[in-house]
């Protein structure tokens, strides 16, 4: 098979590698579509992101689905044809993490595109059966994909406690500011305020699901009411000290968006209004969710993807995420190649 | 100005009576809507509910709103004007459950139309400024006095954790089955399956949120899916029985219908299962909630009203709760009476 | 080796086996202590509890700690030496309750000592390695059997929310009802009330926790005070349904003891003070902190032992439990066995 | 009566005033004892605390306790005589704070010793009928008072989710941190490490809770283990931070200690454990809770004074603070003044 592999930063090489064997609880899975994330293109500009280096070559893209072609000793042979959404970690059984259900917290953990751990740019993958979620005929290839950013702005929404009749501000309308829109109209808030430097980001928020936009550089957080919770998807410091300011008493944060490894931040505003600030790590326990807030059509994920490529395009794919005009590029694997 | 009061089982009268004075932490509201529940129901054919027996005239109806025409010394004047919808409680500031926020479950309660405390029936009412909740032009009359039962709903959707991605069993499609149907719509509950006896109530609960429905005399609980939440709005021991078999590990079951006042429950199931029970009592910190939803159009209390009566017609208003193709009867204190 | 397996209800017998040869993820014990529990001596007598049927030989025994004396390939051979307390379950690894953490309520679970899997009155077993949790020197290898009746006792903790400043009944003084006394004090839980029909059990409670005990055959339920919790450790419906009309509003009842698979509650008094029913089906993740309060002398397990037993007595052993003196026997597989 | 006034910073009088009245719903307590607070000190110093200033002349003085000597119109008199510990706050009943049960966050707050209320270095204070807590005889005068600093650590206690077989971090042992210690241990902490750059603090701390204590001068954070949770009871920035870095996967920070209004956090720590971080600002609902560990004897308030004061000698007890070898000073109003 081929697969598109980062051997150094800015260099992205197609390498025949064999068809991997799943182990005995693993599904084989012929890749049909995976999306670009923030994170492949750090690692492909940068070769590390945070405490992470890729000192071999690499496997990007985690953002993925297929067909399950083949299956391990200890999984149902009926899975074999299974349309499926891969969530793409691979938790330690037996850590206090994974025990008590925060499997994505777990330390020992191999994750998809993470030094250590190829990706899925490429034709087959292997995954742990459970984590290969079967989705119903309804949900597309590219939704298939685009799960694993909804998981994102599903485990936010659980962090920010989205419920109806609250109001929510979201900094940073990218891919993840936009799935996090999504997931708030989904579960029913009723104002979803977003903001972005960007005209054209801040439409797109109008699209899906913001109640009102605004630029960030000409409104003041003064101006701004007061909020239940507040998620930040730009990791601009900026963003996240105003953002905290416009909390109401006992509202939440929810850091989200990478940015900056420290931030100056309000201690006595945290203290006397008993804000709760966290942090996003992933997730655990979505992908049902997901697939069902697709299946349902209470999130739209197709109309996300804004260009599409092959896997010997990887590269330009990675390339255009620089482009505001661009939400998501999906990588199809089996599509026919250029020339 | 004129009230409708009961003075016995079965008899409702007008009375002229002075219009009351707020106290100087409450406002006077001229009352514009009130509906009918089945409480008020019970009352009047029972003359009690439980433990609470009329024995005195009593006001019925505390589904209510209106306009606020004057205020206590403690009020803001600038409050005079507003349209509001009335939560209907009067609970003392300083018990336990007051002070921790349940304050539902206040010991010392005053509330609407329970022995002791007049309704809603009547040309002016007096509440706590607080509980005299602004509501914007985009709500109706109508809409104001539905927040009451509206905030069942809302209470019931937090202890059974609504939320998108699960499926949710109510059974019985009467006014608060129909309301749960809504807000487990407006929370983004993924499947909403409706029981009822009569047909009629199946065919609105699909016009109200419910994705399927089944007539309970046909269908067999082993029949249905295993379900994450179940609602019974029915209060019949059968319903509430086979609803709790229904629940996958973990499931919660909220007994919000008043019927029975013991069933037998399936004890080894709980255990093993883990499952949990609890019920309602009315709700608290709903309003706000209430009003976005129905602000937002996230819900439609409007189309639940089936019939408006004048106040000399509240009997009859009463008696027509009878009939299955009744929701929700309204009265209008203010409209002009019949000849 | 030995071990006594029951091969007909009221009929157990010594038997040699292979010594099991540990899988990849598992350790091999070598069993020093088995506590004797309510749920052996039912399947012993009768041959069945609830929808469990023993339909071929078993060994009982859940309750165990021993020493690691090998490992299988993937786990690290440092353990081999180490003194464990044995979890003793195995779940599995994709549900959707293991995934979220409630690993207990894994549908797929295979666990010591319930029909399809032997438990530990053998010489050696063999536990997944995380399951097999090291105990400090302090801790004897009684504690480390009686870890698992201490698991039940912490679920119910955490499940009625023991914490202090509040007032918890316990219906029942058996093991589990002495442990929970235990957890209640370690928990800091200012009023721990334990009630009896034994008078020898009432003292014991006083012993082990209890500030006060009475005689439900004397005392009326109207007579005792409000409680914030209630555990049921008896499975007497009296006891569950008395318990529970002593809940102050939004009080919580957990049903531990094992009885009759329904009974009739009191459903208008549930609403009313919308109490929360729920049950208790073994645990996950509770070793940390049992081996912790143990550790820390937050407990006494040594204290709970009122007799010992060989691999041969197990039958006595089982036997045993019969007389209201004996609190917990406890079998030791390797001790010298009688002529 | 005689009340001690801040007139200035650095100012105190004593002034000749009328004994007040109570309002309908307050009771007038003669006042026993009042200890001093470092936010009393900071007033008494600086004239002022973050955004509240003292710009009229002020009683200080928020922990307190005394004697009911009269009741308002609408209170039993059946309370006069009781021995009480006051909660210095009287929230506004109507705001979405307090009707959630979050008092003590209501915008309208008139507390105690805040510009705008006085406190209770005075002979007479009146306090809300159900804000004058009953305590039994076997609580002291001075544990009375002492309830207010308790109830600072039990709402700390519940946001840092204490609980038997956790490890938390406190840095700080001054009268914050010792509360927190010792509440630490009512609530069955399993291990209690506190730091304190000063020796005999240090000391202390081992005396009321702490298992272990350390020099965070000379002890680096890389030296500690791993908490699962971390109160900062310093106000220190490097306190704050490093505790943080402790913390493990989904571990808790609460920020109680007042310092720098501005700390440079590690964002990205936050995000990749998903720390949560949160601040107390006072407490609502501890006082039930803290007159049962008093009275239980789960802590010992009487051993934390170090040092009492008349009336007329306010101004020493503020003053005493400042040596590291006083905890706790207790003003008793009502003790025979000095020649």
């Amino acid at each position: 098979m081929t697969a598109s592999v980062l051997v150094a930063p800015g260099r992205i090489e197609l390498q025949s590698r064999p068809i991997p064997t799943p182990a005995p609880d693993e599904v084989l899975v012929r890749v049909t579509a995976v999306g670009v994330c923030g994170s492949d293109v750090h690692f492909y500009r940068e070769g590390h992101l945070g405490d992470w280096v890729v000192d071999e070559p690499l496997v990007l893209g985690h953002e993925s689905g297929g067909t399950i072609v083949d299956v391990g000793s200890a999984v149902d042979r009926g899975r074999i044809g299974q349309r499926v959404s891969i969530e793409p970690q691979h938790p330690s059984i037996g850590s206090a993490e994974t025990l008590r259900g925060d499997y994505n917290l777990d330390p020992h953990m191999h994750f998809y595109a993470v030094p250590g751990t190829d990706g899925a740019f490429q034709e087959y993958v292997t995954i742990q059966s459970h984590f290969a979620h079967s989705i119903p005929d309804t949900v597309s290839d590219h939704a298939a994909a685009l799960m694993e950013p909804l998981s994102v702005a599903i485990a936010t929404a659980r962090k920010a406690r989205f419920t109806p009749g609250t109001r929510v501000l979201i900094t940073g309308a990218g891919p993840v500011g936009i799935a996090t829109a999504q997931v708030a109209r989904a579960y029913g808030v009723s104002e979803i305020i977003v903001s972005d430097v960007a005209a054209a980001r801040r439409e797109t928020a109008l699209r899906f699901g913001a109640t009102a936009v605004f630029d960030p550089t000409t409104t003041a957080p003064d101006e701004l009411p007061e909020f239940d919770a507040f998620v930040d998807a730009s990791g601009a410091a900026p963003a996240v000290r105003s953002g905290i300011s416009t909390l109401r008493r006992a509202g939440r944060a929810v850091l989200v968006g990478m940015g900056a490894a420290e931030i100056s931040l309000p201690i006595t505003t945290i203290q006397n209004r008993e804000l709760i600030i966290t942090g996003v790590f992933r997730y655990a326990n979505t992908w049902p969710t997901a697939i069902a807030l697709a299946a349902h059509g209470q999130v739209e994920l197709d109309a996300m993807v804004t260009g599409t490529f092959s896997l010997d395009e990887v590269q330009a794919a990675l390339e255009s995420t620089a482009d505001a005009n661009v939400m998501k590029s999906v990588v199809e694997p089996h599509r026919r190649m250029l020339g």
